[in-house]
């Protein structure tokens, strides 16, 4: 827990003392409300207390024992969920802070928001009740081993047979075999399958189809179905918990009324019609799919740059005299440029993330109003933030693990299980160079359209200002798909300047609560690290900002001294910055990071439990070691 | 193996006649010389045809059972290495064939090289034929738990007792716990250890001793000595097949010939004296260590893009109309500029690591005529290529496995294991950042001698004529702590200049062999990559370039445009450049990365290798599913 226990040491009592700002209301800033600290807090420390959410040798599980773990993990957690009559917002807590990938993801993220998206009235009615009370534990079955970008170019087909009012569910080629869906390998008993709409001879491209898949009575795939999990997958624990699946159809007929039917229909006659209503609807479920995206990054960021921070404040190594006191590694201005710039950008995705809630909500009335003005500029918005993001954090994970030099390599430091389960967020829901090219698409368009009339909306508003780009032709007139590299650039840099404004935005919505909530120096540390962010974001991309002429050499030079003295008022608030994020012990789940600095027996004690440590002399001595040591290998058979 | 069987189909045979050059004759180029091709491909078939060296299991094994294939890997090479008799250049191929870290390593690559470089004659006589035969098993024990840059900061104490003539190894703390040491956990029977001499009363600093760990009949631990393995490691698989382990001393003797004193000597009365053999000497062996980990960077790098080329060019997405034929990635203009410079980057470092062979046998002469005026010159260079060969190779893998999109993430692409036994090279044998702060000092006291006279040396020398550095101050003038973060950026461009000249003669070197190689079209593409390198360099680090005034913005604009042009010219002889590399299936360990591209059936087929696919309905279902779906958790005990 996040508590230190009376009877022992604080190691970081001295960083926390030295703190200049109040860290309990910067818990508030940064959850969001009073109320939301204290949820998550309950919810935290319900889980961390509860020996069925271990996960200190998670690590070293086979895949058979993990993916167990994970179902018991997961029925535990129904089962306290509904003992304790939870809200949905503390059910979603309790499900983060158990900190294990499974089936319940899926089932919860995709299936239901994809039958509540796509599915008419009286399919709503039908399934909703289902998979709320877990009767029935839906995935979401889109890629398949050939194809995953290109969604319309997937195979599997969905033959309507007017004979029996049935569509005929196939899998043509092997390529066609669904493959990546998570919750499919070994939990599922339903999936949102997509395949190839084809009736009356022609093919309408791909629609959704609710499938069953095994048997509710003992679980056995349905005839005709294979089904299967993918094999294992980057780092130890991590992601292997989950159950990503292949899945083949050999003929399988559902009723025509399983098809989603809420944009078109196919009727009992087989033709294919459309609904009144306006595909554009779907939107609104992939702006809210991202936005919780963005908001785990903040999280997986935050939670690597705790661990970061606290072990550099508690690791020393080297002094001004060799055999005097030693230096925290913290202290060392390579060790700050390469951590103060990830903490900063931890809390400016937290602030994005809470844009992009609002953005959801501003989306959805629009939509509703049958507004589609803003569409184009919310996807891009979406979009690229997905992709900015998600690379951040992955190459900051990363970058935090090595920070703690080799015992990062360490399981026991939670930093591999953190970067290689996150990872894959820069692949699934859009590819991240796939979505910026889409970004860079819509960046080209504005652009051009910028002497028709047509102003640029929203984020996209202060281009209408840029009076050097009405001139701007080259990518336009050398081609989009020749110059896709350097339009790339182009997106990144406007979703950057986009993560500036809302960062900038965050400390202002700060400012605005400050009126009623009183909290000594989080105004000024916000509004430092937001300016961290910003001369970092420079600093990086200097050439860009020379090439354009925005700004001189001389000027990016006192930027970048600028930025140093920005690390240093850093320096002394970092631990008690790290503190905000109010992460127990088990949530972070490493060695390096505990709240008490107690670094050096945690981790000598995580090593013990390593199976290998079960005996003193190995296993394989006898046949491998001994022969050799020896000299009696030539006669042995290995 | 690299051979297609003459019944199945070269789904990249297309890719192949298409290129432009020679390809037999590109691996001469790339192995280094006709002979090196014969035995790397005798090795790697040896290696690839014998079942004890299977691995396409390896990430699915539990630690124990990987760590007890890692021994009968060993002594089944070692076996091989015996009854083959084959040559110390063979067994080396051999071995990196095997591809599997265990204790061997550490014994060849540290032990050995400990006692060659700093045991004396006698010393060398009595261990190394020892350690030559497998008698005893030896390790590299320097870093702590509380110490592993900061060597001198070690805790570890050898007592000299003069009563008894012996040292008295002690771990006086927890922190002074030997930790890290690769092939210490279980596997070695003696080890190098790091320790603070003290006689006569007086601490003399670190020295290494050869102490006896386990007993030679029984493999138990002597008494006093206490072993373990310090855990899992990031990854499946990859380097968990090495026993890392701890070690605590609790007063443990050893004979005071034990102590290495090719250097310095503790007399029987217990006097510390120096022998007249210069300390210089011991960089000999460094420079070997570190050549190799350059040489071993080309070979992660090449790997990881030979698998990431050859699936790019069978993986299709999207085509240039809905339902028409699909673009091959590898085509796409952004694939390329994330790919092809890391192309380039392979090769690179390849003639680097030639260049460094040539250094270490010029610095061995120049050592035994005692002449160390390159010695500090040399530092920096070796040092500065490890830090940016390896940290660039990391990064590198890391990006093949997402160009690879989803299929990237699953193990049977062997990109997550290449990534997680790689990355470690960024840590061990100096960490990136502390060697880079090495070069930066080294760097600035060249700048501050170039007014006194003293000319800079080798690789240095460019800096004598660099008018404009002499009245560089800044760095020097605001103190070399504070800017340390410019500075290291200094280092890497220091080391990119090097990198790139390094390569330019790769390819002079390939120019002058053609006068008795007929290599069609070699050069030419050795030419075009050393030009990706090049402008790829400046593209990244182009801030740099215009802030110091080297290049103009439009300069800067057009070498953005030629890099576009260079990739066209990359694209048609990409497969043909990785099929160089000449690695078998087995070596790269794929199912993407297959030389016939025959990808699908190959990955389809691994995923049903994963334990969980041993039932169809999983364990736990009915402890775990079955009262979910079923409504009866709340009577269930979980
Ligand atoms: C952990 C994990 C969980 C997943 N869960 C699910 C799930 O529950 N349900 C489900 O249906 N799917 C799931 N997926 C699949 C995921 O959605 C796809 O992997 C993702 O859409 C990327 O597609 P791909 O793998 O086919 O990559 P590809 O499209 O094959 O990408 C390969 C390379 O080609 C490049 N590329 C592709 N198209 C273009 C283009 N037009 N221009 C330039 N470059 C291009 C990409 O940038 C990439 O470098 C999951 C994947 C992972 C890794
Ligand atoms: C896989 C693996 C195998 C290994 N095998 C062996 C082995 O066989 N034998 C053995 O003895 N050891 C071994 N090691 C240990 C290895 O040598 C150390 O991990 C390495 O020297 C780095 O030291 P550290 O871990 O103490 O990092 P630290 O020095 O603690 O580094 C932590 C952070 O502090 C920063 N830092 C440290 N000093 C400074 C400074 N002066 N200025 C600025 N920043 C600084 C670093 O950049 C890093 O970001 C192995 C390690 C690994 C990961
Ligand atoms: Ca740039």
């Amino acid at each position: 827990m996040a508590m230190v226990d009376a009877t022992e040491v604080d190691h970081l009592a001295a960083e926390r003392a030295a703190a200049q700002f109040d860290v309990e209301e910067m818990k508030v800033a940064w959850a969001g409300s009073r109320h939301a600290v204290e949820i998550a807090d309950r919810m935290a420390r319900l889980v961390a207390s509860d020996p069925v959410f271990r996960k200190d040798t998670r690590t070293m599980l086979s895949r058979k024992d993990l993916f167990k773990d994970t179902l018991r993990k997961a029925a535990h957690a129904w089962k306290r969920i509904v003992e304790l009559r939870l809200t949905e917002e503390e059910a979603n807590l309790l499900r983060l802070y158990v900190d294990q990938p499974g089936y319940v993801d899926l089932h919860w993220g995709m299936f239901v928001p994809a039958i509540k998206g796509q599915g008419t009235e009286e399919q709503q009615q039908k399934w909703l009740p289902l998979a709320y009370k877990f009767q029935i534990i839906g995935c979401y079955a889109q890629t398949e081993l050939g194809h995953g970008s290109n969604v319309q170019g997937l195979e599997t087909t969905a033959m309507f047979d007017p004979k029996t009012d049935e569509f005929v569910i196939h899998s043509p080629t092997l390529t066609s075999s669904k493959w990546w869906p998570g919750g499919l390998g070994k939990a599922s008993t339903h999936a949102v399958v997509y395949a190839r709409l084809i009736t009356e001879g022609k093919d309408y491209g791909i629609h959704g189809f609710i499938v069953q898949l095994r048997s509710l009575e003992d679980h056995s795939p349905l005839p005709g179905v294979t089904l299967g999990d993918i094999g294992g997958k980057f780092g130890s624990g991590a992601y292997n918990s989950m159950d990503n699946g292949v899945l083949r159809f050999d003929h399988v007929r559902i009723p025509r009324d399983q098809m989603l039917m809420r944009l078109s229909q196919v009727t009992r006659e087989g033709k294919y019609v459309h609904s009144n209503v306006p595909k554009q609807l779907l939107y609104g479920t992939m702006v809210f799919v991202r936005q919780s995206i963005v908001a785990d990054a903040s999280k997986a960021l935050s939670r690597a740059v705790c661990i970061a921070v606290r072990y550099s404040a508690i690791r020393k190594q080297f002094g001004a005299q060799v055999g005097g006191p030693e230096t925290q590694v913290l202290n060392y201005k390579t060790q700050q440029s390469r951590l103060f710039p990830l903490l900063a950008s931890a809390y400016a995705f937290r602030f994005v993330g809470d844009w992009l809630k609002w953005l959801y909500t501003d989306v959805t009335q629009k939509l509703e109003a049958k507004d589609f003005s803003t569409l184009q500029e919310v996807h891009a918005c979406t979009a690229g933030l997905k992709a900015v993001t998600t690379s951040a954090t992955s190459d900051a994970i990363e970058e935090c693990r090595k920070l703690c030099g080799g015992h990062g390599y360490l399981n026991s430091s939670g930093l591999p299980e953190l970067f290689t389960v996150y990872v894959p967020a820069c692949t699934y829901e859009g590819d991240n160079v796939v979505l910026l090219l889409q970004v860079a698409k819509i960046l080209m368009k504005t652009v051009s359209q910028l002497t028709s009339g047509k102003p640029p909306v929203g984020t996209m508003a202060y281009m209408g200002n840029a009076q050097h780009l009405m001139q701007c032709r080259c990518a336009v007139s050398t081609g989009f798909f020749e110059r896709s590299p350097d339009v790339v650039e182009a997106a990144v840099a406007h979703i950057q300047l986009l993560l500036l404004l809302m960062c900038t935005y965050g400390v202002r919505f700060i400012e605005k609560l400050q009126q009623d909530i009183p909290g000594h120096g989080v105004k000024e540390q916000l509004q430092n690290l937001c300016n961290v962010y910003a001369l970092y974001l420079l600093h990086k991309h200097l050439g860009d900002f020379l090439v354009t002429g925005c700004i001189t050499p001389k000027q990016g030079a006192l930027a970048s001294e600028q930025l140093g003295k920005l690390y240093a008022q850093v320096r002394p608030n970092a631990v008690a910055l790290v503190d905000a994020f109010n992460y127990t012990d088990h949530y972070l789940g490493s060695a390096l990071g505990r709240y008490d600095g107690n670094v050096y027996p945690a981790l000598y004690e995580e090593a013990w439990k390593d199976p290998l440590n079960e005996t003193v002399v190995p296993e394989g001595y006898h046949e491998y070691l001994r022969p050799l040591l020896k000299q009696q290998l030539k006669l042995s058979r290995l």
